[in-house]
């Protein structure tokens, strides 16, 4: 598995601007000290790569520049710097925002909003939907036994439920709503159930998505196009979906000292803030921003079972069909999870 | 100071719609299991009165019946019912909201978010606006020594600050934004520092508030009318004005993972909501309703001087001149708290 | 089930000194407001009536009086006082200590602690241990869905694994290690896990309770007797063995800044408190007492399976042959709960 | 201030054995990246200093090479190696302990319990005894306006006093008993007071010292010696005397749910724990070692008042007797903290 040679070049979907992505061979930069290379398996698709690429921008961050996307990544490491305390042909998942590990929001242990931090494709630092990658060795995590090295890649947005859970303070008992059942919705159910939530009620306005809610994770589902929810007495939202009218809509099912969630990515501005309402009855509004030290959780949870995490992947491309890969969640809204393989064997 | 016969009715300030309050005689209840009589000595203003007066209601209650107003009350117990553990002749705070005591919420330990709860003074139950109240033994608190009589009708507001602040989460070395110099902003900043806080910065428009400000908590005072809010770094917001817009500019000034409490009474629906920012920095949004478990270190605070009372209270009025005291604060924006004395003594 | 005339008396098992429990006909109390009269299905056997029956004494409590033994029931309502908010006919587990319900520690949500609480079986309280007992309404949970009536007796065990869980602030993707693989012990195991820890360790000295662990929660066990236990870097510790060299033995393999929790009957002056190792790694050391607010979440975990009670239950016993029910765990050691059931049907 | 040339060795106080401090010329290594040069000002000498010079060891740690003492600094920063943010010239305190800041602990925010860090002046890791010593640039901190050069030496006990009143976690409001009035006990009354603490209860066996914690935080205190401790219902016990008893007698005022924290110097292995009586009432027993994020806090609590550090400083010797320095507080009780000051000036 580990290659005598370091490549100096890889093979990478780069995106040039809205609608634009490229497969270039681009320059793979020498291992410095304490970095591997990773000899990438599988790259997740996410909406954030999916506004990169049909927009050209993903909330406040624009594409000025040629970026290689992606950052949900699995794979082997291939070559070790020095220094580096990971062995060559350990399969891996890989973290790619790790902070710069040295100022005080880094030091406190919230590393995930370190200000001076970068993230593995979100322009202008490249991604990982690539054939190699160089990254920081305290960056990957090493795959137990249970996660198959497909499903590495997977790792990484099972990462930001773990840490949404954990923000959203489930704490085993509760009865928790899930509004939005897409994938990040669908993990947060699962997830939320291995935290010790009673119930886990899901949202969505697709009933597939909802049957799929309904056999991950959910102990009940309401489709709220068809019905209203009547829900009351929830300890906890999270809300996934990305929508404001579900966040006001789960605020109200919630009760007296209650805590909820954003999770789904947020808009600058909001309006119709029912802040008497939060006031009355004293309900906390926090929110989930990627995840720190949440990857060890993600990766138990997966290997032990309590996560599927092969029910959740649904669709594979190679490398050369990003574009499509990029696509397939909207034209096909029952896909979950579609991950490209730079170096094939996709269905 | 105790009284042979216990009073059938007493003399109160009853609202019977917008600008319309009435002195009149009122009945006043026989004492029953575990409750007190309490003779009133002073009852302070709040904004709440105000909005009643005003307008016949305050934000969602409506005013549907004539109704004593006044929630914030000082006197001397005069009567005693069976069971109830006060000796006649008590000075006391009156706690005008203390909850079901047997509702799930109660039993928590949040018994301000009592859904069954009622509060003196807010219609249609009757407040604490009159010559004498009966109320449940469990809602006085006797006053320490180093609170004067008519200060401890105080106690009520300085509660609100106590509260606001633990829910805040101040802690110590804490640098502290609180937006609005009125009354509850200024014993906020007091608590605050008492809290540890390192930096308490008061912002408002009003610079004859901000010199208060600045005499009472206040390490720093800002003027948002005539300078641009420059700070950032904060630790803690705690928004004191009920505007939206000094809500949304004090988020901007805190550092990530901090954490920002409405204390100031809310509007039901609020627009502009920078939820991005929010969740970018993980900064919680988070509110205070009154208080509870808080009348304790309110009057510890307020006894040996870490809160200065005296100098919030800035004007005193019979009780015939109540309708006064409830325009006072609008005619003369330097009013911080003013108080009325149904048995006279008033300035 | 519901019965016409309600009892005077009732069969009930009466502690009167060390190994002397005689079956006597008791009065039964008129139903007083909030009260409610059950007729008792099934009482478990805990470690402390055993340790009543055997020496008369369970810590610092002494039995000076005659007093019906029995903490553990389940049972239907067959009466209603005035007043009480519960149907005739509804099968409920029963919680034994409630609080007095109104000072400060109760008002504070940690009614388990209340100062003038009194425990159902702990003398000179009389318990459960009979065909039917009066309690006051709050103390009785109705049976969800999915609970047999029979092991509505071992919601309240569950009741003390639920809380020590939460006490031990176990959260998801902890490494849990438990010292003891009695009933509680167990059962502290699987509201462990299903609280999300990532793996759960049981020791204990006797295999064949080990191999109950781990069919049971436990996701590896060590015989301490026969091995060391050489775990490190573990995160929390439930000690449920009432052995001080456990307690010593599991704080040695807990990480910085970790949690150990005595959940086992503590003795009243415990030599060799590894203090310097507890400052050097800010190791918490802290207890749990019977449980607050535990009940809803008990029956949550049992009737959707998360908790097996049914493999717990080990023997039943009628009412005359409660003697035989409390040495039952003494003789056979694999037992884990036996259970009196007063109106038979015992295997 | 600054010096044209760096020097290669400087003046130290090196202890070679039990009673063996000897003055000598010690080499300083070169500057390296992100290290600074500082200046030493003045020291203060600690306890853990007196129990190596006394008896060659302190708790677990063995004295087994000639060690530079000393790990309470403040100097001047005189040079700055390539990296360092910092500026000759600058007044500093020096933390000693800052962690290896890249291991999990570390990362998560606990330094101070870093696995793999050293602190300065722990043998065999050299002190800042000395005239000059070469640190990292982050573990100096600037002293604001208000903190004197020398007592800037006093940073770091403030900074374990700090640190021990957030583990403690004293709100405001809050009953606080501290056992034991020497300078760490008396530092921690202050903090406490201004962390909010409603009243502060100091316990020793010495009149002189109780005197001074009377005038320095304390709202009260009790000479143990004379009196019995007769205290209930404390919310907080901070135990800075390191004597066993004073912690039993100290946990038996505490009310339910309370917090106790040891502070002092914990023996490995300590006899009686009445760990009974804390599971009866669920008090948690928790300590403190070193600090963590806390000498900021301790700047700003120095630099504003709220802490008078001048009032703990009582004896000033040169580097020449040192040895006098080390046995000054053993042969006068009343002393609180004495400094060396390796340039001179010393009273």
């Amino acid at each position: 598995m580990s290659v005598p040679t370091t490549p100096t070049t890889t093979r990478a979907a780069v995106l040039h601007g809205p609608d634009d992505l490229r497969i270039e061979e681009v320059p793979l930069r020498t291992l410095g000290p304490d970095e591997v290379l990773v000899e990438i398996d599988a790259v997740g698709i996410c909406g954030s790569d999916m506004h990169y690429f049909a927009g050209g921008r993903n909330g406040q961050n624009v594409l000025r520049q040629p970026t290689v996307l992606g950052h949900e990544a699995s794979g082997v490491v291939t070559a070790v710097g020095p220094g580096a305390d990971v062995e060559a042909g350990t399969p891996v998942a890989i973290e790619p925002a790790v902070g710069c590990g040295s100022c005080q929001t880094c030091r406190s242990g919230r590393y995930n909003l370190c200000p001076h931090g970068t993230c593995l494709g979100s322009p202008p630092t490249h991604g990982v939907l690539a054939g190699h990658v160089v990254v920081p060795a305290r960056a990957v995590h090493p795959l137990p036994d249970g996660v198959p090295l497909e499903l590495g890649s997977l790792i990484e947005p099972l990462a930001v439920a773990v840490w949404a859970v954990r923000r959203a303070e489930v704490a085993f008992g509760h009865r928790v709503l899930i509004t939005g059942a897409g994938p990040i919705g669908i993990l947060v159910a699962q997830v939320a159930r291995a935290a010790g939530a009673a119930e886990v009620i899901v949202t969505d306005v697709n009933d597939a998505r909802l049957a799929q809610a309904r056999k991950l994770g959910a102990t009940a589902v309401v489709n709220t196009a068809a019905q209203d929810l009547e829900l009351t007495g929830m300890d906890r939202l999270l809300e996934c979906s990305a929508h404001p009218a579900a966040l006001w809509q789960g605020l109200r099912t919630l009760k007296p000292a209650a805590r909820a969630t954003v999770v789904g990515q947020a808009a600058p501005a909001v309006d119709g803030l029912p802040l008497a309402h939060l006031q009355r009855w004293e309900i906390d509004l926090v929110t989930a921003f990627r995840y720190a030290h949440a990857f060890p959780t993600a990766l138990a949870l997966a290997a032990d079972g309590r996560v599927d995490l092969s029910s959740i992947l649904t669709g594979r491309f190679p490398l050369d069909r990003a574009t499509d890969a990029l696509r397939a969640p909207v034209t096909d809204p029952t896909h979950l999870k579609v991950v490209v393989r730079p170096h094939g064997t996709a269905a």
